[in-house]
């Protein structure tokens, strides 16, 4: 099953993204392995702000780990042309914006792990990770995360 | 000397972990590199808790990254079957449970750095490292590494 | 133009860091990549100090990763022996000393990420980059920021 079927099974659309402020670019490729720049939470192209333990929920915060993980698939898409030449999703750096009460910091990344699973399925999805609460984020946004993926041979 | 016969003298024994919770998988290996998740610190399997500056000292975070160590290189004995197949630890992210005042989070890490450099040698213990302090930790554990290693040529 | 001469034109002058304590080592290469450990904001050797919100504003906070950016250059220099040899800036990891309100990471980070472009040119110093607030520094240093770089084919 194509990743785009897959995608279109959960019914998600991968956004067209805005080329990111300044000097910086979303991705580098080098060798197999592309480094995706972190992304912050947005709805409708505005930071998704907030402190989880302060307003912000873990189950909001999983809700905003899950979107960030579709604009990372987009991300992917426009790297590669082509999503099925994702061979592996290497590892997340989950970022989570808490207050320094907050220690669910794993479930709020779950939102994201869970979807690039589903998408990509275990043998392809199935990612190393490290998630923690940072003191704040740009923006005031309430998680960001980085991707580290290998792009199959040849590809 | 193996890697294995200065863990003996150290009197270390590697535990066997339980597999992560949720869709994660303890590490990744892209060519020649391996992923190790972030790893909190434990103790007989549950969290060593507590943030730096607020009840926990230097000296006890510094133990904790010195077992989470231990944990690491458990996982790159089952990464590889043999830890003698490392050809380098690259590099540590070392995150550490701290109120916004405590600044000695190098001293933390060096209890996981000065093992590794023990145990596998110099020449392939030696690593890039960051340590920083983070707002909190999944748990409520006191501090998390995430490791990188190469692995040996046709390893 | 040489990466040189650029430095030259900036009146850049890439300092003699002193070795890392303990058993880090300042980078290590591994294939291509490069990874440098995180390097504190320095100045005249000691730490600038402080926190983003608390005394030290988002302009000094972006000066502060500017001088760090010519810390991370002389290291590539002393691990390539010749700064033409990076390929590529890969990514930046930069962590922000930041109380709680402090929302302008990005802008911090942009003092490092304007410099390498500037330096390597768009098509070598373009990069990946995650920046966040963190809870404290070791030695209570105001910016910390670590980089992966690629060293060229056959370099």
């Amino acid at each position: 099953m194509s990743v785009y079927d897959k995608l279109r099974a959960l019914e998600i659309t991968l956004p067209k993204l805005p080329p990111p402020a300044s000097k910086l670019v979303p991705f580098v490729r080098t060798g197999q392995l592309l480094f995706v720049s972190g992304q912050i939470a947005k709805k409708d192209g505005k930071p998704v702000r907030g402190q989880l333990g302060a307003g912000v929920t873990t189950e909001d915060g999983k809700a905003a780990a899950r979107t960030i993980a579709v604009d990372l698939m987009a991300l992917l898409h426009d790297a590669t042309g082509d999503l099925n030449k994702i061979a592996r999703i290497v590892k997340l750096l989950v970022l989570v914006n808490s207050v320094p009460t907050f220690t669910e910091q794993h479930i709020v990344a779950n939102g994201a792990s869970e979807l690039l699973n589903e998408v990509f399925g275990e043998q392809r999805g199935a990612h190393a990770r490290s998630a923690f609460g940072v003191a704040q984020l740009p923006l005031g946004a309430c998680v960001e995360i980085e991707l580290i993926a290998q792009v199959a041979d040849g590809a």
